[in-house]
């Protein structure tokens, strides 16, 4: 393994044209040493199979994606919600990973009340932060940019984030900081400084900010490097601040999605060095 | 004129379908008595014709849009941008209104520096405020939503947008509150009675937030009611901050540019005094 890449992880989702085991392989050829996953392509080929498989190529899986979405207001959606957060814990725990980060849910039909989703969210957490810990998992809430305010995700920076993890204990819930989200934030840098802090930076995630978003602004994320986002410095921020955890590169993107998968996951890796080491 | 419609004013870009004549004879049909204009269909008018042209109808200019983009680092492109602002204020003062709203203006080409880009921002207005206030104009700062950090606005809080302000008297520079830039943000809230305590809220804009958001993100802002922002609990804030001007809508919205323009503004008055008022 390089040296370079000693920390870089792949988020599945970057690659997602690619199997597990295509996944896998091209990991090992090239040297990648971590994997992000996320839950429907683990399910799809089997939970213990892909821990297996993993296991057997020697990767860390540095993070599972996702769980969250705890804004419901309905009895019923809400027992169904940390029912499925429960399942994403436990699968987590079948993994191996040390960290499920989560992406908190929108406003539910017909709210408008961001304050109130915010705090359901707290609620739900008092739930599943000791179930998590009792499974040695980490939660990781992450906040998403402003733009998904509405549809995606209420927790909309870092310091609104870290004031959630804050009812729990740092072994419990921490942040995800992706740059992609928070790095029009002049506040941003402070909040990761308390994160660490607080042993609260439970991963970190890198992608570019490129214009114009695309219709429905998700599948947009610029390759490192071709954007506005000073990766280097947000890097420096998170180790300053202590963190020397993985660093996991998560793109969404129709363009690269529409290449080749193992020739994609050789240029990330390489655009990682370039640019943010 | 209605009661409900006293403080009313459209934005034209609203109902960019209606000419100049169109939009004076509208507003008069419907007992609105306040319009927000923008320069580029002012000149295509011609600007004396277009300032005796709302005086007749008895119209007030709530705001004229707009001067800004702020942030060139090139010399020759600095000077053109301050030349063109003045030209704005100088505009303004012959349409008879008091407020020039700013945007900013985006990270210039290759920079990465956001920080940067604010504070040349601050070197502008030390430029433009007093010759703004010669005039009798004050300048407005727009943040916009924190999607246009890199493209368009660097200043995506009400709290960057007030420590600009701060740096000028409060005769001279102010902010400008759009619903549609703020309501994802917390500490907006604060920000509005921070502005309202030192005289600063220029001008109020609404709008709704609707997904998915358009390719490109700038032309999908929602008809007021039809979104996710509590609109009557900002114009109650920005009243309780000591704001009693104008309440402009600024609708940019493909679909609704596509209707007849005269029923989509009395679409919009009606949905102004149903969910605004």
């Amino acid at each position: 393994m390089s040296e370079a890449l000693a920390r870089f992880s792949i988020n599945q989702m970057t690659v997602k044209q690619l199997s597990l085991p295509e996944l896998a392989a091209a990991c090992t050829d090239l040297g990648i040493p971590g994997v992000g996953l996320w839950r429907e392509p683990v399910h799809s080929y089997g939970l213990d199979k892909a821990a297996k498989l993993m296991r057997d190529a020697g990767l860390t899986i540095t993070t599972l994606c996702r769980g969250g979405f705890l804004t419901a207001i309905e009895p019923h959606a809400r027992v169904r919600a940390i029912d499925d957060n429960k399942a994403a814990i436990d699968e987590a725990a079948t993994l191996g990973t040390d960290t499920l980060v989560l992406v908190s849910g929108g406003l539910p039909p017909d709210s408008k009340d961001l304050h109130g989703a915010r705090s359901r969210i707290a609620d739900a957490l008092a739930d599943l932060a000791p179930y998590a810990a009792e499974r040695g998992i980490r939660l990781a809430i992450e906040p998403l940019h402003p733009m998904f305010a509405s549809d995606r995700c209420v927790v909309s920076t870092l310091t609104q984030a870290l004031d959630l993890a804050e009812l729990f204990p740092a072994t419990q819930v921490g942040v995800c900081v992706d740059t992609y989200h928070v790095w029009w934030d002049d506040q941003a840098p402070a909040q990761i400084a308390r994160a660490g802090r607080g042993e609260r930076l439970h991963a970190f995630q890198l992608a570019d900010w490129i214009t114009p978003l695309p219709e429905g602004v998700l599948n947009g994320r610029g390759r490192l490097g071709e954007g506005s986002i000073d990766l280097r410095s947000w890097r420096a921020l998170v180790e300053e601040a202590g963190y020397g955890g993985p660093i996991e590169v998560e793109l969404f993107n129709e363009e690269l999605w529409a290449a080749p998968g193992a020739e994609l996951l050789a240029e990330t890796a390489q655009t990682y060095v370039q640019h943010a080491c």
